[in-house]
């Protein structure tokens, strides 16, 4: 780390390199000291607003220069605390870079700035007759450098994969400025080392992501969609190995909720419960179509063999959009699930497919071993590997806290999990990180930050 | 770099530690100093043959303190030279590594040492009923560690990616010795830096793998396989995009051949020709089926609808596997035709999906100018951007081949293409590197190399 920068020397050089619009200091908008988590931010220096890569990259040199922190900031969507400024900072926000810059149907590329609104970019594409498969709830708000930087999942990541899987090239600019054009748009290419991944999930500490080069997918005509009702966790892993060879690979959504989750998704959202009788797990599941009719036989075949072969106990398939919206309002009803319970610890872990059943039960068991009063609800995307835990009406104090989270982390970490599957690392998971990853692993991602940014300015303080 | 190590010294080190069966000196084996390319390898000074990571650890931390330079070694059928000795260096080779440790249906995960052959872990993967997607022609002989390295691409990139896509989880000996654990096993983590892609495609000269788990598919039930003739290349783009999306991305091999690869072929090979007359361009596609009879309707459907509308001029249909080999031997034909029309060379180049066709004119142009008595053929992975170009009967002079390379990469440049779309750089294609990859970019990995490799002993004098 370099010595102490002074504020007012950065301050006067940014100001002399830029106009009054692009530098603003003394007045931090408050949407801009914190994200969608608890994490509490600190006022920074100054913010930022460039319009260009090259206006990027002259601000992180003066920064650099002066050994200024920087956090670069995207549409503050976030679950970790990683754009958040802990004070003194000068922030980078990308909201003016937001251009579609090509959108190339024949190639199947989309190449956007990185400010861009993740639902913009899109409706651009299903406008013009393509599917841009990265997709989560803060389509609204996020931005693609912020979803490329955190590697963002969602509910699609068992067909189409994790952000990073959408990426074919990136430019980023380094912590002194250097402007790192990667805007490859092959799907092969090896032509020396793949640079890209190094930026992609790593928040923002070894680079700024200013655009990318997407993959698009062909659109779906149609998607199929069902309830299913499962009898325990190891029946759903066989209907899953099921679904996924009869569909050949095609299923595009693949929802594990157990009871406790769905029973109180159902009654904080005011629903229909799908079923007559209750069931110890269910399954939402669908898949996107190209030739709807035949697609749906398919999805219906598959659906009548796993009953006859006893790995499900009941099906409701939707028979329209309607039947469909009403079947996700369950699991998309998470929010409704928080305020109701609030405060709430909210957990994404991911184990090996096999073990999350295992892993479920366990966490639970340390939860009501310790915690008797205390209600989880366990819901999760199993085809990832994925469960997501809501611990309700937890008590705040930071004690309590840390026991809960080491409840359930102490689990993952025995079946060599991850303590965060798509959230991110942030600062509120920061203590966690060596559950997941070896001393080595950890040695390796300092000696990547030394490298990239010898002066420690990008992001710092964050996943490190 | 490091003085130049002392051999004497190197080997005393090397026969103190470990048994003679695993340190052979003084009789290397010449199946060691080449792969299936014309690089040129020089004598060792010995090669190792570690039984396990620790024993790989420890040869590597020997060789780091004397400053030796080390060449890793999976199944040499590389094309490119990278894992050709230039002469001096200790080979490590992984072909006692070859346990496949652990295969788990359901999590779809298999985990294997990284000097298991391909086919070898193909086949065990489908005797339990999964499918491993990574696949090439050198399937027999390549080794998994070796795909891993190179980032092995191959005909099913189209559905399945590259070997990248299918890698969960990898360990890594570092130059010093130091085992790097990453042996992640599920498909979403985002718990710190994704440090197994600063391996994957880099050619050896970052770490050595030594595990790797790999992402498993459904099995395919059947597969759909039809030879199509169309007019032109712009024709064969509309197919390629209307046959994704009315199957939903499920297509698994879209093969372009312009006629002069196919005459050639079929001649080469003795078959026959596949329609009675002839077209300019042909596009061999397939599918992986999950209820073969419906499937095999969908894609009836899809090639309907395309004669329809004009796209395709003709198909023919496979009706048995035996009709789809036979389809399938014309595209794999190529080491016939490259027998008969020796010597050739052999370019491996990748551009946007949508300028492939205008790229194969340009190129075509350029050696027609220059060299009007040469034969080029021209095929290729269309879906990937990937052109594969076979020019016949070269001079073998090494100023003609650079000419000709020159005529072929400029065109591939001035696309922002790939100088390697799935054969990485080696020894032989380091001199175009600077093609596709800019001098930020070069010097990146100038960085990377120095701060995981400071002493330059890993696989030195490849693709940088």
């Amino acid at each position: 780390m370099s010595p102490m920068p002074d504020p007012n020397a950065v301050l006067a050089a940014l100001r002399a390199a830029f106009g009054a619009d692009e530098v603003l200091a003394g007045d931090a908008s408050p949407r801009h000291l914190k994200d969608w988590s608890t994490a509490v931010g600190g006022i920074p220096l100054a913010i930022l607003r460039p319009r260009s890569t090259d206006a990027l990259a002259r601000m992180l040199a003066i920064c650099h220069a002066h050994g200024q922190p920087v956090v670069p900031q995207g549409g503050l969507s976030g679950l970790v605390g990683g754009a958040v400024p802990s004070g003194g900072e000068v922030l980078i926000s990308l909201e003016r870079m937001n251009a579609i810059e090509d959108l190339d149907l024949d190639s199947g590329t989309v190449t956007v700035q990185a400010g861009a609104v993740l639902q913009t970019i899109q409706e651009a594409c299903r406008d013009a007759g393509a599917l841009l498969a990265v997709d989560l709830g803060a389509r609204g708000s996020c931005q693609i450098g912020g979803n490329v930087s955190t590697n963002a999942g969602g509910n699609r990541v068992i067909r189409y994969g994790n952000t990073r899987d959408s990426v074919l090239g990136l430019e980023v600019v380094l912590a002194d400025g250097t402007v790192l054009p990667m805007m490859n748009r092959m799907v092969k290419n090896n032509a020396g080392m793949d640079l890209k991944h190094l930026f992609i999930g790593s928040e923002g500490v070894l680079g700024i992501v200013t655009r990318v080069v997407l993959k698009l997918q062909p659109l779906p005509q149609g998607t199929s969609t069902a309830l299913v009702a499962v009898a325990d966790f190891a029946s759903a892993l066989r209907f899953l190995r099921h679904a996924q060879q009869s569909l050949s690979g095609q299923i595009s959504a693949f929802e594990i909720m157990w009871r406790d989750y769905l029973d109180t998704a159902v009654a904080a959202n005011r629903l229909r419960k799908p079923f007559v009788t209750d069931h110890p797990v269910y399954v939402l599941t669908d898949m996107h179509c190209g030739q709807p009719e035949t697609d749906a036989q398919r999805f219906q075949a598959m659906l009548e063999a796993a009953i006859e072969a006893g790995w499900i106990v009941d099906a409701a398939v939707a028979q329209s959009v309607a039947d469909a919206e009403a079947l996700w309002a369950i699991r998309d009803g998470v929010a409704e699930v928080l305020r109701d319970h609030a405060p709430t610890l909210n957990f994404d872990v991911s184990v090996p497919v096999a073990q999350i059943g295992e892993c479920a039960a366990r966490v639970r068991a340390n939860l009501e071993r310790d915690w008797p009063q205390l209600k989880a609800l366990f819901f999760g995307h199993v085809g990832d590997g994925n469960l997501h835990v809501v611990v309700c009406k937890v008590p705040e104090d930071a004690a309590s806290v840390h026991a809960i989270e080491d409840a359930v982390y102490s689990v993952v970490r025995d079946y060599g999990g991850s303590v965060s599957a798509e959230h991110g690392i942030g600062v509120l998971k920061r203590d966690w990180l060596h559950y997941s990853r070896s001393a080595a692993e950890l040695a390796l991602m300092r000696t990547l930050k030394q490298s990239l940014d010898p002066c420690g300015i990008l992001n710092p303080g964050k996943m490190l």
